[in-house]
This record gives C-alpha cells, structure tokens and sequence, in this order.
C-alpha cells in the first residue's frame, strides 16, 4: 500500500525559541481529568469483556461523561460532603451479541467506582458520589462499517502531534506529577487530587501558576494551611530545578489572599473540587500529550472513553505523538522541532488515512532531502503497526489525558 | 495601566502558503454544536433575569450540558422517533439573591426548550427530547471573587485568536451555513441541520468532506435520495466557487456506498443525529472562529454557556480573535497573519491580563518597529473596552460556537 | 366453565348505620392522583399504538410514576415556579415486535404532556415540568404467561368491591368533582385543581374538611383570599344539600389561621401543590372507587397504568365494584350492602379466578336461598364478560382513581 | 384534655368466623418493600443526625422512593447481572438550621447503600444498583406548622387497626419470616429474598401460594430447582402445623409449570426481582401490620418513610394497632375484635384527634357497658404516650411494612 504521507519543510520559529508560551495541566482529580479517566475505565472494562467473550473488542465509545459537582462545607479539622457529586455515563456500546446480552451497565458502573475507589481515597464512596448510566446502543450504520473484519475509520477526523516538548511542557507535567506522586502525598497529606499547573514563559522566566486543593482535615487552621502552602512551594522549586535551567517562579493558590487583605483558603473535604460545584466533562481538559497547548497544534477530539480499535480521534492523535517522538529520536539535532496531522476519511482503513503531514523544522543549514525519506518511513512503520496500539490502549498502558 | 502586551515578530511561513490545511466545522445540529448552543441559550437567559431583576448579571456558568442521544427509526417517506434525546443542563447560576429565590431552573428549562424549538423545526417538542437540570449553586470561594464591583478574572486561563482567515477557513464556515441557510432549505427541504463540513486542503486543491443528515418524510426512496445528494453536490460547488479561486472537491455522505457496493443513507426523522445514538457536550466542538482548525492556535475552553462579565475562558477567546482582525483590517498587506493569547491569573482585574502576546508574521521586508506601537495599542484599546462584550453576548451578536 | 363463586350472607351493621365513617377523595390534582392519571394515560396511549399495529394489546405496566415536587414562589397577584416538578416514568412495555422496535419512550413522554396539558391549564409545560422515562422492558417469564393467546392472570392478586355508596361516599365524591367542575371554576377561578376531601361522619353530622389550592394570580390579597373561600364554602353547601339530608359541615383550608393568629394562605401558582414540594406516586391515593374509604374492604392494588388485559389487580378491581353494583340495582331493598372479592392465581385464566367471594348483608326478614343463585349469575355473567372491561379502559371511559 | 373517643358496639361475625379470608405479605425482598425499607432508613438515618447536632428530629417525609427494576440473565450455577436497578430517593428533609447546611443527601445515599447492603447479600453494591437522590426542602407552610414545638398534626389523615389476628394472618406473616429467617436460608441457600405470601382460607382450608426467588448459583439445574422446591414445601408445612390447626395447603413458584407441559423456573441472580424488571413503590405493600389484608379496614397510608414526630399517617396507623391490641390482651374472650380508627384534623395536636373510635365485636352475651370505659381508657392513655412512639421508630424497633 502506498500511504499518501507528506513530509514539508517549515519556516518557523521553534516553540523554545519564541517569547511567550502557555502550557496548562488539568491533574488527575481536576474534574474534566475525572471524566476523562472515568470514560477511560469505562471503555477498557469493556474491551476487556469482549474479547474474554467475543475475542475482539467490539463496538463502544463511552467518551462521554459528565461530572456535575456536588456540595461541602470544608473546614480545617475536617468538613462533610453536603451532596454527592452526580455523574452520568453516557456513549454507546454493543448491547447485544447474536442472543447475549452484554452487562454493559453493569460494567460501566462497576468500572467507575474502581477507578474512583483506587485513584481518590478520601472518597466516601457510599456517599460522596451518585453514578448514573444511561450509554446505549450505537447508530446502526456506524455500526456496520465497525463490524467488518478490516478496520476502517468510524468517521473523518484527524490527530495532531508534536515533539520534542519544550521545558516549559516538561516542567508542567512533571509539576503536577510530583505533586500528585508519592514524595509529596507521603510528606504532605494536606495537598488533594485536584491539581492545575499553568506554565506561562515570558522569554527566560517560566511562571508555574498552581491551584491545589488542600484536604481539610489535615490541615489545623489558617496557619498551618499556609506553612503547607509554603512548604508544597519549596519542593516544587526544588524539583523544578531538576528539569529547566530557566528560572522558575512558582505561586499558589494565588487567590489565597487579596490587596484587601481577606484571606481564603482552598479547602476540600475529598481533594477533589468536584465536591463542591465545580463540573467536569470528557475532552475539555489534557489532549493526549498531557498538557494543553496553545502554542502548539491540537485537535479538539476527546480521546478518552473512544473505542480503541477504529476511532481514529483517539488512534490519530496518540500516533501523530508516537511519529513525532521517533523523528525526533532519530533524527534530533538535524530535526528541531516536528508537527504531525494525520487525516481519516471515513470509510478508508485506519491504517491508509487520507493524509499523513509532516512538517519539519529544520537547523539552519540542514539539507531536507537527507531525511525526507527517512521521517516517511518512520511514518510508514508506525501506520503499519497501528493495530499495537489498541493492545496498549486497553492494558492502560497509553495515557490519552 | 501600564498593560502587559508583548508584540513578536515570528518567522513563519504563513498558513496560506503550507502544503497541508484542515479545517473543521460542526454545524448547528451536530450534538456538540446542539450543546454549545443550549448552553449558550441558558446563560442569555440567565442573565437577562438578573439584569431585568437586580441590574447586573449574576454569577453563573452553563457550561455544561450533555446531550445523550436517543433511538430513531427513520425511513424513506418518514420514520418514527423511538427514544427521546435526554439533555443534562448542569453548571452553576445564582440561586438565591438577598432572599429571592431565583427560578433559575425554570428558566434554563423554557430557553432550552424555546432554542430547540426556533432552530430545529422537526423536533416533536412533546416526545422528541427530554430535558432535566441539574444546575447548581456556585462554589462560594468564586463566587466572593465574582461579586466585587472591580471585575476579576475568575480563573487562570487563556484566550487565543488569529487572523486572517484562509481560503479553506472562509470555505468551510460558508459551506456550513450555506447548506443550513435558506437558500438549501428551501430549495432542498431533505437535508437537515447536522451537517459536519471538513475541509482538507493539499497544496490548490481544497477537499471539502461533508456529512449531511437527511430529513426522511422528504426522501421517496434511495434513487430520490442520490438525486438530491448530486443537487447538494452542485449548490454546495457553485456556492464554493464564489470564496475561492481554489479547485475544491465536494465529497457527501461517504460512507453511503463502500467498495463491495453496499449502500447505506444517512436518514433522520428529526434532521439531528442526536435522534439516534449521537452523543454531544459542551466545549467539544468549535471554537469561538466558528472553527475547528489544528493547524491554528486553539484553546480549549468551552465558552458557550460562560458567564459574560468575568469568565476569561469566554472574555478572552472573542477579544483575542478581534484584536487579531483588527490589525489585520489596519496593518494587512504589511502584515501577513497575526496570532494573539491573552492570559488571564485568577484575582487580576480582567481588563488587565497577566499577559497579552501578539505574534506577527510580516510580509518580507516590513520593518516591525513601523507597526509595533500601533498593533500595541489596538489590544491595548480592545482592552480597555472589554466590558463592552458583556452586553453583546446577552443580545446573542456574538457567536461562540 | 363452573366457576368457584361463593355466596355468603354475613351479619353486620351497615356501613351508613354505623356510628363513624371515613372517607376521603385526593382531587384530580393531588400529586398522587397525578401519577395515576399519568400512568393510564401511558396505558391507554400504549394499548391504542399495540392495537393499530399488531392488533391486539401488548404487555405493559406502566404503573410506575413518580411525581417529585418543584419549588415555587406564590403570590398575591401572581408569583412564579422556581423550579420544575420532576416527573419520573417508569414500568415496562413491550419494547419490541419481531423486528419492529416500538417508539415506547416517545409515546409515553407525549401522553404524559399531553394529559398534563390538557386537565391543568396554568401549568406552562416548558418551564414547570421535566420528564423523565425509564419505562424498560418487561421480565421475560411474564411476557411468556401474557403472550398466549388464552388470557391468563399475570399474578396471584385479588380485587375488592363494594356497593352502595353511603352519603358521606357520595358526597365526598361528588364535591370534589363539583369544586373542580364548571360552576366553581368559572364562578372562582381562583381555586386550583389539588384539592383533598376527608368526610368525616359522626353519628348524623357529616364533616367535610377541604383542602384547596388557590392559584395565586387569581387573588388580590389577603381579604380577597378570605372572601373567594367564603364563596366557595357556600357553594358547596349548597351542592351537598342536594346530595345529602344530613347536617354538612363544611371546613376548607384549616391550617390558615391557628389559635394564635397567625394566617397563612393555600396559595400556589399553578393550582398544583406539586409545584412546591409535594411528591405523589402511582397507587397511594384513591382506589377505583374514586374514594378512599378505611370503613370499607380495599385492595392495595394501583390500577392506574396496568395493562388492561390481563392484570388481574386492574380488572378485579374494577369488575368486583361492577358486580356489587350489580346486585344492588337488581336486589336492593332486600339486599342492603355487598362486598366483593375476587382472587386471581397467576396461570389461571382471568375469566376463571380462583375464588369470587360475595359477601351479602340483607335486610332483616330476607330469605338469602331467594337470592343467592341470581347474585351468582350476575357474578357469573361479569366474569364471562370481562373482556368488555378493555376497550373502556383503552378508551378512558373507566375511571381507576 | 378530654380527647374524642368513640367505644361502639358492632354487630358483625367476627373475621375468623367468615368464609373467606385473603391475607398477603411481600416479603423483605419485594420491590415494593425495599422501597418502604430504605425509605424507614432514610428516615432513621435523618433523625439520628437531627437529634445529636439539634437535639430534635427536624421536618422531613422521605416517604418516595422509585425502585425500577434492572435487567438480569440469571442461568443455572450463575448468571449475571445486566443492568443495575435505579433506585431514586425523593420526599423532602431540614436541609438547613440556620446557617448549618445538612448533608442530607450524602446521608440518604449512605443510609440507602448500607440497607441495601445489610440486607441483600447477593447484591454486588458496586455493579447492581445505582441510586439517585432528588430529596428537597419541605413546602414552607407545612413545615411552620411543624416548627412549633407543640406538636401538631401535618395533615388531615387517619389511621386505623385491629386486632386479633386470624390464624390466616398469623400464617402468612410467619410463613414469609420463616422463609427469610435463618432455618431456610442455612438449609437452602438458593432461596432468595422477594418472597411473596398469599393467604387464601375458603373455610376451613388456608391455601398458601407463595413466589419464592431462586439464587441461580446455588441451584446447579432444573431437576436441583424442582426439588429444592419440595424442600421448602416440606418446611413451609412443618412451620405451618406449629401456627394453625387448619389444613393447609402450600403452592409454590405455581408458574413453573403450565398446562401444555412448558416448564420454567423463578431464578434469580440476587435473589430479587428487581434486577429483572420488577419496579417498586413506597406504601404500595404491607400496611403496618405487615400484612395487606383486604378483609379488613385499611389506611392507604404510606408509613415508611414519614417522620415520626408528627406525621398522623404513621403514629395513627401504628397506635391504632397497638390500642387494638391492649384492648384484646386485657379484654380478650369477652371481646372477640376490635377496629380502631384515629382522625387528625391539621394544625390540632397529635395528642388530641378529631375522633377515635373504636369498634368492639363483643362475645354473645357480653354487656358492653361493662367494658367501655376500660377500652375508652386505653386508647386514651395510648394517645397520652403517643410521643413515645417516636424514638422506638428511631431504634428501628416498630416495623411499619
């Protein structure tokens, strides 16, 4: 098969190179990072029940959940959950199987209280959250196209990579993992899930903006919340002198106080805000790379809860990242910076997209020619082998979020 | 104020001139667009009651509704609706005001309603959808930073804007409209209003890939239906032909014939694929252009359904945009395309933005220095006038989806 | 067929000899009474798709809805509903036939408007309701039993009958459907459509304490609220005087003033006390008799919404009431009360119950063997004729609450 | 206080006396009691947080709850369940103390979960049910009713009770315990919770038909099912042989077989109809006697779930019966039955009915003055100690379905 692939020079600025850049992490219980997981849980729950019954994952994107806040009344001490945060599944998934009926429901349901369960423990599971379901069957021509045997793309739609990422996207993933990893949750129980870096580079400076929910009942009064606060800012910078070079300056919970003087503290009772009003929904937060990227292509596609077999929102996207990668493996230094769309029809196999594009930023006096053929080929090889990807996907191990 | 606006020149081969370009737009019936527009719907209505009531708009955020669709049996000559489409309104609104109470759900309920009504006149309002609101009160620490007079960004985020627009933007954002316009409605009352328009341009050749529904009560049989679909075919190329100079290449309906000769036909009752197992939500669709544009900046904010006077996500994603087409309208010919991110910091006043970056792609031989002043103060001005948005997102002149 | 029929004289007072009677009548728009009226208005829209297209009745039970109150802000004047009265449908229906899918949830969704629409007129039926519809489909082993042509009992159940009515029956009876006919709501538009009557009889005097719901825009102030129940405690009155020779004594809307002076006023926006906060559900009000009278046999049967073909707890309902009736019009005077039950076993035929009881209190000096063979065939006769009892309840022409 | 009490002397053979006698009971795992069961539990959960943080049980009615059933395929050694049961939690709580918000939500979820939990083993609480909670604030004038600290009745309602039972109440009500106690459930496993019990006596005679859930993975086959259903046949008659004298006859799972020879089985995965399509109500089973009983007087009265402070609904339901019952501990023999009816008038005090009145079926021979004033004494001091009712409810130690 001879994929129609494209490999463009460009003339442009590299990402590290301009002067200002924006990079922005929603964590992992930030509540659009809830749903995305959720949606996530859902659609491997599944696939994992189809092919223990069925050998093949059939038909599914449970990519849409919707997180509506509930009420608490956090206090230092610790508070109560008033209501349970509302959380509705929703998508499509097959019902039915010549005369089985799938415990499509059941499954779901299940597979969100085990996400929920294992990744936020202060979750009264009992109480804090409520969890409807109402995914149903999938429209029947989308069907049909799914149900042949050679895979083709469920709809025209495209995916979007990059690579190498800047530091100022190294610093804002890293953040939030650290703060959500074992070294800060070990020496810090105050600081909850919900964590949201925002990374602005001004030329040499890069800003970490991140509110963090603190977990009320670790956390005495008012001025133990901010010796927490002071202590979570030193490990930060700590860490980040570990990835960038640039000076780093970090703030928190910036609304904590202000120039009149009232002080208010970010408090919750699971750390999580959903608890309190906040809403989420699948596909408004992290693309696939982790980060949302303004200065960087994207796609708007909600990879998580997408059916890992045909949905070339959520194969394109992740594969778009995996090419950009190896070029960058391959061929760094030469390669600058590289840009990746990869384009489906529907109709057409996944693994034959309408488009594949790169664009390349190259060093100065680099001839493009020497690697024109090469980056094809790495683009080549990787849309060959698209079908590892949905062993991966459904294993969890692919991020999309 | 001394604004902190950075203008940039940045080398870049402008848009326009790369081999590869996609550009989307999901039309008005697509269930994302169905959600951004509910939601928009809601938050007018919103705040016409508290302007009409207390003189100012209230703190609120629809932002959240998720559309799940329902079951449809559609057929030649008319079909029949099986299962409503179930609409989730969540978010956060003002509930009580001193000791009003306000009938907030009442009214997200009636706009809901009567925006579904005046847009999508096959819906069967009584068995068609079923709506439940599970809006909110706000969560109290942003709501203290809301009610101050001095108007303050409610969060950290960004906007991003450009301009100008592409051939191929400009193509597919009037196909759209065009195809939902009155000039095919009236010619061509079978097709509906989920039309999702993809423009895929490769060097001088834009392919426009557009999926249609059609409205089955005005469809004899499958022969009628391909003759209609060629009619579509030849509007949609003549319409095409007055935005570009370019060839386009009008694909409809793909998946309706597929290689072994199948053939299948995108059918509705309602004209909404929403009717049968679509799901839509918030945020997941255009961008405030109108645009879903991969090889642009984007944010990825969902605007619809965000109040109008503080929330930055909204503010900001319109202003950038304006400003990008400003300078073009004062400084094109010089300057070749502009990209503008403004970047708000949660407490900041919202007329004074942590940053506002303008990255210009001049035309060869510019001299920067010549423009820079004046591109400054055009956000600078845009800026100072920010407020004025407020009222124009009431009156529903600006369109964020 | 020889049926098990039993006639059986008991030795009892009466009921109207009896020295204190209850009854209670819950109007046409008490909550509960709105749940039934919804549920046989599914039934009947059900029952009339089945029947234009396969001809015959098809499983359904969509006895099952709950009514769960609003939030509302009444006035003198004219107040509003702040929040929408949730309504819930749920039961089961045959889902569907072959491979025709049956558009059960839009059928059920419209009928639900439509009967709200057209019995509650200052409902506004885009902001004050929401509906929901979890109708499934039934439990497989009942469709199994229902399926069969030969009509068999879907349950071990019974039905209750009783006749004749006393005064105080009657006259509970008849002033609800006077307070919510045509004279008093065109003399007083002012009274709603939930209105609760208890008739309380002691000895000769017989209490009737009214609850009614006054709709608020119909009603200037305070004195004006006073003077409208002046007008309708006279009317009723005079309606009960020719219904009863006994001493009526009439009380509405006690709890507006108590002993300390404080007045409060029954006002509501719609004329439904489902717009603020009160629940109902199918099944807990009036039994088919249209009463609820603790003084006599009842069956805690809801009728409203079963399936009119073989659900024993509507039919036997119904029909014992028919065949006391019965015996009255034809042995009244010798016979002065009976009561009937009527005992399904699930697998038996409907026409062939497992026992129909009669019990017969006759008047002093009658011989029951005159009687007893005549009272057994019109038992007879009714169960032979059951099936006439279908249609009427398909057409609305049997009351069930 | 001089309390209106009626003693009246009827004439009437005595229930045990007459030919036919219906008694029914749904068993703990019926639908319609689960429903009444989490809805005590909701209720109890309620008062025990009113009482420790404001020493008094505040207003609620958590008398709604909607069980709609699942979806499941139960098969011999063990199916699965495939959709969860909804089960939704309405009525209205105190949601606020003067600026204390209550979780009454979380609480209603927790105490709905643990129920659930306790009593069902076989439910997996994480795949099987799903639970919703729309539970409000009260209607504002009923609860100033309420507020006062003298305790007033919230309705115009009554109660009504009687005493003693007939060996066919005795039977059916001991039959449904034994079924769920620990004799069966050691012995035979595969015997699952929704037991139904109905009491039919035609003289001398008391058949018994019950429905009896099977626990499929307990029961390896057809042949297993039919004569673990002989088992509990047995032991069903060996019980019955201890509570009466009569013969009786003992029919169950009827359905299983029909006259052509189709054999079916009543196989459950969770020992609940719920999970297949079997929905459920408050106050639509067992009255407070624990039996519905159509030959005798009942209230509609939907008990569980009303607060049980001063909701007339459930004290005059309960007290009637336990006035009943002392009148037939310490008059017994002289006195054969006795029906006891309670009236409230709202806004009167709790203590102080608008009527009770007693209804005494005396021995031949009896003078009736001899024992009036004692009966009348008893239902007075009964009504004087009414308020002690209340924490019993609290403890869970009166039953009420």
């Amino acid at each position: 098969m001879e994929r129609n692939i494209t490999v463009e020079k460009i003339n442009q600025t590299k990402t590290s190179a301009r002067e200002v850049e924006i990079v922005e992490r929603k964590g992992i219980g930030h509540p659009d990072s809830v749903a995305d997981g959720i949606a996530e849980a859902v659609s491997r729950a599944l696939s994992k029940y189809y092919i223990e019954h069925y050998g093949r994952i059939l038909h599914h994107n449970t990519d849409q959940v919707e997180v509506v806040g509930g009420q608490a009344a956090p206090k230092f001490g610790g508070g109560m959950v008033l209501e349970p945060t509302y959380i509705l599944l929703s998508g499509r998934a097959t019902t039915k199987v010549n005369e089985d009926r799938i415990p499509y429901k059941s499954i779901a349901t299940k597979a969100t209280k085990e996400y929920l369960r294992s990744n936020f423990k202060h979750l009264d599971m009992d109480a804090d959250v409520m969890i409807d379901c109402r995914i149903g069957q999938g429209s029947v021509d989308l069907r049909a196209v799914y149900d042949t045997q050679r895979l083709k793309a469920n709809d025209t739609s495209f995916g979007v990579g990059f690579a190498p990422f800047t530091d100022t996207e190294n610093l804002v993933l890293a953040t939030e993992k650290f703060i959500n990893g074992p070294a800060v949750k070990s020496k810090l129980p105050a600081i909850g899930y919900d964590v949201k870096v925002m990374g602005f580079r001004q030329r040499d400076v890069i800003n970490l903006t991140i509110a963090a929910a603190f977990v009320d009942k670790y956390v005495r009064d008012s001025s133990e919340y901010f010796s927490i606060k002071e202590e979570l800012k030193t490990m930060v910078e700590d860490n980040a002198s570990k990835i960038t070079d640039k000076e780093v300056r970090v703030y928190i919970n910036t609304a904590d106080k202000d120039e009149t003087g009232i002080v208010s503290h970010y408090l919750t009772v699971t750390g999580l805000s959903m608890e309190n009003g906040d809403d989420g929904s699948v596909g408004r937060g992290n693309r696939v790379t982790g980060l949302i990227t303004p200065y960087r292509p994207m796609s708007m596609e909600a990879a998580a809860g997408k059916n890992p077999v045909t949905h070339v929102g959520k194969l394109y996207n992740v594969l778009a990242n995996l090419i950009a990668q190896d070029i960058i493996k391959e061929h760094g230094g030469d390669v600058e910076e590289v840009l990746v769309r990869i384009v489906s029809q529907i109709g057409r196999r996944v693994d034959d997209p309408h488009v594949a594009n790169i664009q390349v930023i190259y060093d100065d006096n680099v001839d493009p020619s020497k690697h024109k053929n090469d980056i094809r080929n790495i683009a080549d090889q990787r849309l060959e082998r698209i079908g590892d990807l949905t062993q991966m996907f459904v294993e969890g191990k692919i991020s999309v979020f």
